[in-house]
């Protein structure tokens, strides 16, 4: 849209090349915070930039789920309350915030750091898989909350047969209609698949 | 969405707290962000936070035109091969580059750094009009390049009061209907200003 021959300043187009190769942000939209950062005072866009310098060194793993953390161990992992023999099994650390802000779980998690995706060139040892076969054993459960795509699924399917031999048990997120979803809008898959796995009422 | 203590790390919390102050950008995107940037190389994390730290000292304004420069002077208002007569008064940074995208124009800027807006709080001695009164005299063009909504009109009309008696030319952008554009869904004003502004057919 600007040619990048056209920035009246470099420092300025230096700030847009930059923001502007976070994904989903174009260059429009990056002059457009760009040219926002500029009207800040001085001591505020430090602060900005200070914040972001910070997580390549402020940031770390736990060493036992691999979530990111203050120290070599997450909050998580480090609460006598938590029941560690239960362990959820997520993509991402997206995934341990959605989940945690649910306020339902009360196990601890294991973080793939991705899902085996071969178009997207990512096999299992790029995955914290192995991590994870280390950590469970007999009396465990594993809940696998991944996505409920085929790279999910294949992901998930890889994982049961590291897994299941070490004797834990498996269980998966349940799928079927949203609450508050209407019949009319859902997709075919998800309703056929929630009549086949119909439950219990429970008034 | 994610509570405040919900962060696992306070270097990432900081992070999407820095990131979700910019405008347009939600606490959900500005996680979805700092977890990109977190999952590069340190260097480019450095590299990311450097070119933005720096447009707190590394942007200067033009002291003609207060456009955005590497030094005191821009890159437009020091080409000897601009006509320094026309003078094109827009709002902001953003409009001066999409003029020039269009290679159109071969005049200087001056840059108002706002519109007139009660309701935003911010007044004429906000803006660089006193500098543009001073910049403009007999023989010069000021062309208004300001937006066609309230604000912008309320702005051009006062600069137009108080540039007027320097005995300069004043013109204003071209309204009309956009190259196109159906006249089935034009809205009513433009429509009927296209009318009534009707210019010599030149085929």
């Amino acid at each position: 849209m600007i040619p990048a021959d056209n920035y009246p300043s470099s420092a300025l187009r230096d700030a847009v090349d930059a923001i502007s190769s976070l994904p989903g942000v174009g260059s429009r939209s990056a002059l457009r915070l760009a040219l926002h950062l500029l009207k800040q005072p001085a001591d505020k866009i430090h602060h900005f930039a200070s914040a972001i310098d910070n997580l390549a060194e402020g940031v770390h793993y736990c060493k036992t789920c691999m979530m990111v953390a203050d120290g070599d161990e997450c909050s998580i992992c480090a609460d006598p309350r938590r029941d560690h023999g239960t362990i959820c099994v997520v993509e991402s650390v997206r995934d341990v915030m959605s989940i945690e802000a649910t306020g339902q779980y009360h196990g601890v998690y294991h973080v793939l750091g991705g899902i085996i995706s071969p178009i997207a060139g990512v096999g299992p040892s790029d995955l914290t898989i192995k991590q994870l076969v280390e950590r469970v054993g007999p009396g465990n459960e594993v809940i696998m909350a991944l996505s409920g795509d085929v790279e999910g699924e294949t992901t998930a399917f890889y994982i049961y047969r590291q897994i299941a031999p070490k004797g834990c048990r498996v269980t998966t997120l349940a799928r079927g209609l949203g609450f508050g979803d209407e019949l009319e809008y859902a997709d075919a898959l998800t309703l056929g698949r929630s009549i086949v796995n119909r439950q219990e009422f429970k008034p």
